[in-house]
């Protein structure tokens, strides 16, 4: 069994929690709104898909014990509103599960306005609505890996096994499963295509060594770990082929906002001339933004490199520039982005969509 | 007072530990050959000049302290020789080390062989040797902040103050003194000439933001520090405008050998537009290889990945590829190599010297 972010089945969730990795391994069971809201606060679970999913899925949980109004419609979609409002509050970034609230939300009020609904009915609906979007993402994910799989395999002269390079974590633990970037990692794998996968790092929460290569290796993939300084010598001494990489937004123009490092190893790959690939769901297009000038760039603390654990990394009085993401220009995306409906061209992508 | 890695004054000899850096600052005192050796395998000091020196130096006090045979020529040589190869098993690749003993060596030999020479004499003229050296460092680490200074200030338009961004240690905590790259960085401070420099982390030892952030910060020069992932955004999104960085060992070609990341480091400037120099002494060149293709590169141990303090970074079996040096090729030198006798294209370091 893969290691996933959440396990659910009706009425029961449980979220791994990833702070105790790669030391222990344990699912800790999720009642309801208020326990996945700590989870997310607390990073016991990252990556937007992830973070989503485990946010409506423990008001899928609620629902399903018979929490909130059962008599009135108006009551229930406001007990809804609600929950979906303090989970946003957990962390002011999470712009997936922003925009899967306010799609909830306008579902809801469609069922509401629906003549003859019960609340039983809406009630039922909103589980199953919950749940649909578990399955997207997870149908979404092997799409991406199929898609993404056989255009590197198409690119790759004589069919041998390909070596790929990777950044962050993209997997299992990221989203409901399979993963994005590494889901096309996945793909290649199954079909036999898939010599090794190099992952990066990923300073300064360490995503890649700590996240992406436990899950690769839970699952038999060949794995191998760098540091991020050394991805350049990777891909000129170990036979990179393809770089791939996951997307925390795509401008109408094709620039990507992705975890800080990302335009770094774009650079390096165009240098090789190596293909760069970015994996994602289409929903991480942002037609809104002509380009990604337009991104705001969250910068975090400066104790993600001044302390690790109770290390004292640097001196804690020294001033400290810690982006979370950069933007890759669309230029450089050589491969192309991967989603679900196929490879696309990064200036054409959003116009496709 | 600078921070430095070593502190001497004849038959007086201190070192920094810096195994306890940023969180103590402590000089032990080193009386002779054997705790000199015991600092260098345990890596309280590094950086191969500050290596070289240490050694030199602790066998220096030995013979101001009366240690070794004072009634006969080929006695006291011996001694000598014994001393520098015990050194020299402290660690592997302690080139500079090496060099230095081979040359320490030869300077004996030629005293012992000329007429007239007593033994208190040979003695007297070893120490002097060796404290030529310590300051022949820090003479040329001088020089080479001196000519690095003006040459990115004559590359930069509009004489105001510039910013930069290094990589790895190669300060006061590597050196006798004043340091290589970081030499160049104070020149530029001391004439006012510094807006700020951007200090990479520089994984797995941490050297950059651990020593680098420390050592500059101690003398009032302005310093960030980033992760190693960071750097192509801070050139572009800081306003970098020259990459200075050590030099492990340079071939005949003028290909570099350097700290992990600097090949990307390189790339990455090219791709910016921005001068990319290499800050070492002649002595580094070694015009014995022809190209950088024949540097061997050192691959240290996986758990410099894996583990940090006693903290768990990763599966603990996961595969690691962890390169100490990468090779970059002198084209992306595009600044020039800063020597203490000026600044030099890369084909013709070699050539010139």
């Amino acid at each position: 069994m893969a290691l996933e972010s959440l396990r659910y089945r009706r009425g029961s969730l449980e979220v791994l929690n990833q702070r105790l990795l790669p030391g222990q391994l344990r699912y800790e069971r999720v009642g309801g709104v208020e326990r996945a809201w700590g989870a997310i606060r607390d990073m016991e679970v990252r990556g937007a898909p992830a973070i989503a999913l485990l946010g409506c899925l423990s008001l899928a949980v609620e629902l399903e014990g018979g929490a909130g109004p059962s008599e009135d419609l108006g009551a229930l979609e406001e007990f809804v509103g609600q929950k979906l409002g303090f989970l946003l509050s957990a962390r002011p970034t999470a712009a997936n599960l922003g925009r899967e609230a306010e799609r909830l939300r306008a579902f809801v009020r469609q069922r509401v306005e629906t003549p003859g609904v019960t609340p039983q009915q809406l009630r039922e609906s909103i589980i199953e609505y919950i749940e649909g979007l578990l399955e997207k993402d997870r149908r979404d994910n092997r799409s991406i890996g199929a898609h993404g799989a056989s255009h590197i395999l198409g690119r790759v002269p004589g069919g041998r096994p390909v070596t790929l390079l990777t950044h962050c974590n993209t997997g299992t633990l990221a989203t409901a499963g399979y993963g994005t970037a590494l889901g096309v990692v996945r793909a290649l794998h199954q079909r036999g295509s898939l010599s090794r996968v190099f992952c990066t790092e990923t300073r300064p929460y360490n995503q890649g060594s700590r996240l992406s290569a436990l899950e690769l290796r839970h699952d038999g993939v060949p794995v191998t770990i760098i540091a991020d300084s050394a991805a350049a010598a990777a891909m000129r001494e170990r036979g990179v082929q393809a770089v791939v990489v996951g997307a925390d937004r795509v401008a109408a123009n094709g620039d990507v906002a992705n975890k800080i490092g990302t335009f770094q190893l774009a650079v390096a790959a165009q240098h090789m001339g190596i293909p760069f690939y970015v994996a994602a769901p289409s929903s991480t297009c942002d037609p809104t933004l002509a380009s990604g000038h337009l991104i705001p760039i969250e910068e975090r603390p400066g104790t993600e490199l001044t302390h690790l654990g109770g290390v004292l990394l640097a001196d804690p009085e020294v001033d400290v520039w810690n982006p979370a993401f950069d933007v890759t220009p669309h230029e450089l995306i050589t491969g192309g982005i991967i989603t679900e409906w196929g490879v696309f061209a990064p200036s054409e992508l959003c116009r496709a969509l």
